[in-house]
């Protein structure tokens, strides 16, 4: 059967390196899982008083309905979470169906500084404690974004960190499986 | 010398209680301290590819500029910080003045569920440390939006509350004069 | 088949509420789950430059080889970790099977101040992620120690935090046999 | 006037690279500041229970009394703080005297793995707004302990992280001196 993974990043920029970790994943999943990847660019921040769901609201919420398993590329800013990813997430909380995100696997990754977003990711995790996703503790993939292991497109070239998308990946589909029981 | 303090509230939302602690400081503000609060609602999620600067943060900028300290009001959504706040201090970071940010004394306040925001509060403090901003450690303000602390449009009515902002502000004045030296 | 699960409390003093929290899941313990406490009292602090491993060290490593899942009693001191259990866990990460640790379900449960050492396990929970432990999301355990829910012994008498408790064990057997799958 | 400061370390090794840290700054520190190191090898963990102030406990608060800044050496033990170190912060917490701790000037370091202790540095800041203690923002000291920065007795040899710790006690001297007007 197959896996159904949502892909969220939290960078909007069309040559991110983190959406370049997603196409890396996108492209080198193992078979028996599907990665798509949600679109934030017309998302508004989470707002109380909006009378209607915005569109992409709409839409994000049937891709996360429809989904086993979510991939979260999680850039750092000031040490702390990219804007346009936690409020996709806030957004997604705020619905009646809480199965929309509780219980679902996650798989963690980042490109940034030399510590490629851990610092970010630490918080991440912490949100995934309130709203019940079940994040792999490993293998967790930081990638440095300044140093040479992606081209000036964002796309992911360093082999090493390649590898690391590739077993995750796997820890993800194995995760799926066993959290599905 | 008049201390003029920039307050930024993550919530965007009118009735916000996180909106209501900061009014309170604004009408209850010591003797040689101005607040102001800063706007956030047309503000965009920050993106490296946008080619002019939003006149949203135009206008944050000018404030930061002219601001001797800040205020800021942390709501938690799903136990980290609102987008809202976290994109106004992205959109400032990357400015080549750090002297918006850098160096200047911080009260934070959140008003939230029954830990009155306080694991976002601490995420806060992280991003604190990259942007060199100094948040006073005590008092802080953890106010419980769910039991009768605030009347239905956000106003604070809770005295212990009431005083617990009064003090952190007096603490805010001697900070900012100490650190100015 | 019987879930042996392996208590580690944080607090050293005799009449300690985090102690308390542990007895009353110790007496309530779902048919199916047994658990053991271990004694910290005669643990040294980790240092490689001992030549020979403490008996009490010993002694931890043989219950943890036997336990299912632990229950982590997380006492909150100035913000953070009590440095009973962090050392407890120092020293059985640093044996060379890794299965002491790895893998293993964990339900955490602290009795503090007011938010109920919440700071505290969020610090345990990042720790979790090194040691690939796998702690339940929810439902987490905060108890107040100072608001009359433990009488003078460190007994829990609180009724709210009671069946909070029983449900957290549910829980933990649940998750136990969903890992084991 | 010379600063008196006190440093702390929360690995017990003879041959710690903390310690190596330490040591580089001790001989190194700028004209008007004196760094002692505190030994914590006797030092018990704390526990309400103990009848008498361990010796080493008061050793310890009489060098903290005569200290003006504090130079913590922080290690890194599965991605959070060295229990060693966080037990010395928590016998002084417990004092009557809360100058102890209260408003000191604190720089903070760490050798470990290739993120240089960030993980545990960030706990450590969350432990200083309880304690009231005052860390340096900046420069922040990550020191990558496994790849050729120390010699095999622990002593710090790169010359990069040699300059970034001048370059904190020059800050900590400066911070010193504003906190203490």
């Amino acid at each position: 059967m197959t896996i159904n993974v949502l892909a969220i990043c939290g960078s909007l920029r069309a040559k991110s390196t983190n959406r370049g970790l997603i196409r890396f994943a996108q492209a080198n999943a193992p078979d028996g899982m599907k990665i798509h990847l949600a679109d934030l660019l017309d998302m508004p921040f989470y707002n109380a008083d909006l009378a209607e769901k915005p569109v992409a609201v709409e839409q994000l919420l049937k891709q996360l309905a429809a989904a086993d398993a979510l991939l979260l590329g999680c850039p750092e800013y000031n040490y702390s979470l990219a804007p346009a990813l936690k409020n996709a997430l806030d957004w997604a909380s705020r619905e009646a169906d809480n199965h929309l995100l509780s219980g679902k696997p996650v798989a963690i990754m980042g490109a940034g500084g030399g510590m490629g977003t851990s610092r970010a990711q630490y918080h991440l995790r912490q949100v995934c404690v309130y709203l019940n996703l079940q994040p792999l503790n490993q293998p967790e993939v930081f990638a440095n974004a300044f140093s040479g292991s992606f081209d000036t497109d964002g796309n992911l070239t360093d082999e090493r960190i390649q590898a690391l998308i590739i077993k995750q990946l796997a820890a993800l589909q194995k995760w799926t499986q066993q959290l599905r029981k």
